[in-house]
């Protein structure tokens, strides 16, 4: 086998064997395979895709190609979730402390936002003291006491994934169904859990534009976990406008707490909801989904959600004020509100252009290794739906530096579409 | 502009300007743009393909991405000849000499053999104390002398195709029209000649393996000459089964002097005679190809196409003794007779087996810079439309190392379809 013969392979439009996969992920693995190889291949494989076995082959050669988190020490059906990304997206933070008071435990390992799109990790960093980096040992005593744990990837999980997709991401071949379902389920495989939730977003602030595109996503993931013996569920979830009213770190963290205690946005507290109760479900807690949905709501007006998010977060090391204003985190020095130029109904907010915003403004990276704001984000005090009149406020920019605030607000307004 | 917005453009579907074009060849000339990047690129114009401008665009790119030969030096019209590549092909050694003789310059750049395919300049090198590096006025007095010069590409000639070519080859994107002809016509233009002759291969022993392929190819190449002034003709011609009797470099030599004194084989007779005649128009020598044809035949009876392929063999340091065995040329210890194992027609004859059979015997390279060994070959004694007995010789192997000879065995057999 060589690389150039296994990329005319797939150019030409036919099906690699489970050796060829394992022999291409395990050089990509370790480097052998060069750069501009692995880059040809991916192209390859956005023009020609791969079957529903040959994602799986790459899946589980992926998967494999380092460590692999042990959850056996911990009791119970492990279920785990992951949402493809986009803005606002903070139901981590809501649905975890929900599912680990209905007694399901939740070993989570979660990621750092980049581009447009947000991620866990740098939402809870915005907490001062918490602490995302935990022992394999303190994670699994941690789930075991207080039932959840949020940490960031640690260890040599998922190399080829790794390489492959920083690869992908500056070659444009991110873009591929295989590709994606693959890096995904690679990375939730390895990661341990017994069942896994999927959260599918569609529109334009995710990887997939249509709802066409993102059940075909959907599907490839589920089919690939099923054929691995794991209970998996894929939702599809709205990402065309952002998820939520707070697109930041620190404002998406106090938005996370307002719906733990049944006070946030609709479109968030919904999702959040459904999700929860799904997962409770995955971990047998429940037989339909009206019984988990039920047992969502208790846990949020009981309190009992919020109490076990606060207990999550001082094992972690965090401290928050929730008298406080903004809980105790950090707040951006500037707040400048955007008013509405017209009158009338927005009919679109586009996610994209809002996250690219918010990046610009500190509140993301560009680039891996880029230093973020947790204080800076976007406040959409109106979405798609609402009804304005000239010079209402559409949204508060919350920053630390004039420039970049002044910077945003063309393609801000433009995100708004009124009419 | 950036690269990953580039490749996303074309994976798309999308044309690129003439400034994304220049800006592309630049970055791949001068290295700025990483290998990985440029090859997801080329494996996004493999799928997608070139419109005619961007063709000609990347060729005009190329083709001034470094030095560019001055031929205004040498009086009249310089005719080039190109030969897409292939098996058995020593034309440029028979041609050159015939069209000088017509009284039309022609200062060629050729090149090296690579996998199944010969290079002219091997072949030159098969001459004791042959130079093949003159320098440029070296070569322009040479051509205005003697009316011919054949040498290796010297200077920083099109280093952008050198980038782009050495990607391609090694991750299946050398099969792409637009790129082979911006790769031919960026080299063409870079070398000088007023008139380009294009030598389309076609068949297994070629790149297009199709008439059809091959015709679009040719027609894609006369397109990007026309559209920069310069006189382009394409003939398309076989690569199915080698190209006259004789694989190997001093065979090849020896072949191409008796095809000179009107003693070679029919199929590169007849090839040779049409090739010159061609350029003896092009020169504008001849206005009607029977009357190019007609000055072609007198120029070998009379024996004035090998005066002047000796007087420029000398010319260039070269020593042939014309009354020896093999012309003086080294020779190979061993000649296997390979005999039929029935008695039949044979239907087919298989270029690229022959040529990888002839380079595995040392006459050719698997990667550049292996050495090659001059005095090995294949000598074809049968052809496709010969019938044989069993037992009657089929080839003879020209070798220099007993292993080697009995490797090549089997897949020369195989090359040989008797029916």
């Amino acid at each position: 086998m060589d690389f150039q013969e296994l990329i005319i392979k797939k150019r030409d439009g036919h099906q690699h064997s489970k050796d060829e996969i394992e022999f291409l992920v395990k050089n990509i693995s370790d480097g052998s395979m060069p750069d501009y190889q692995v880059a040809a291949w991916a192209m390859a494989v956005f023009f020609q895709g791969m079957s529903d076995e040959e994602t799986r082959d790459l899946t589980l050669a992926m998967a494999y190609s380092g460590d692999v988190v042990d959850l056996s020490g911990i009791a119970g059906i492990k279920v785990d979730k992951h949402s493809t990304g986009g803005v606002g997206d903070k139901t981590t933070l809501v649905v975890t402390p929900i599912v680990a008071a209905a007694g399901i435990p939740v070993a989570k390992m979660s990621g750092r936002g980049l581009g447009h799109t947000g991620g866990t990790i740098d939402k809870f960093e915005s907490i001062p003291g918490f602490q995302v980096h935990l022992s394999h040992q303190a994670f699994l005593d941690q789930v075991n006491q207080v039932g959840a744990a949020v940490i960031a990837q640690s260890g040599n999980l998922v190399p080829a994934d790794k390489r492959l997709y920083s690869l992908r991401d500056l070659t444009g071949t991110v873009d591929s169904i295989p590709l994606i379902a693959s890096s995904v389920m690679s990375k939730k495989l390895a990661a341990g859990a017994d069942a896994i939730l999927l959260d599918v977003k569609v529109g334009r602030g995710a990887f997939m534009k249509t709802a066409a595109q993102a059940q075909i996503l959907a599907d490839t993931m589920v089919e690939i976990g099923r054929g691995v013996g794991r209970k998996v569920i894929a939702l599809l979830s709205d990402m065309d406008q952002p998820l939520g009213r707070m697109v930041g770190n620190a404002l998406e963290v106090r938005e996370a707490i307002d719906t733990l205690q049944g006070k946030g946005p609709e479109d968030l507290s919904e999702l959040c909801q459904t999700l929860a109760a799904h997962m409770i479900m995955l971990g047998g807690k429940a037989a339909t989904l009206d019984e988990a949905l039920e047992i969502t709501r208790q846990l949020i007006v009981s309190g009992q959600a919020l109490a076990r998010f606060k207990k999550m977060i001082t094992v972690q090391g965090g401290t928050l004020d929730y008298q406080a204003d903004n809980y105790g985190m950090e707040i951006a020095r500037i707040r400048y509100l955007l008013r509405s130029e017209r009158s009338g109904q927005i009919i679109d907010l586009d996610a994209l252009e809002i996250g690219r915003s918010a990046m610009l403004l500190g509140a993301g990276r560009e680039k891996i290794g880029d230093v973020i704001d947790h204080a800076v984000g976007i406040e959409l005090c109106r979405k798609r739906g609402d009804v304005v009149e000239k010079d209402d406020i559409l949204a508060i920019i919350h920053g630390n530096d004039h420039e970049r605030v002044q910077s945003i607000l063309p393609q801000l307004l433009q995100a708004y579409k009124i009419q």
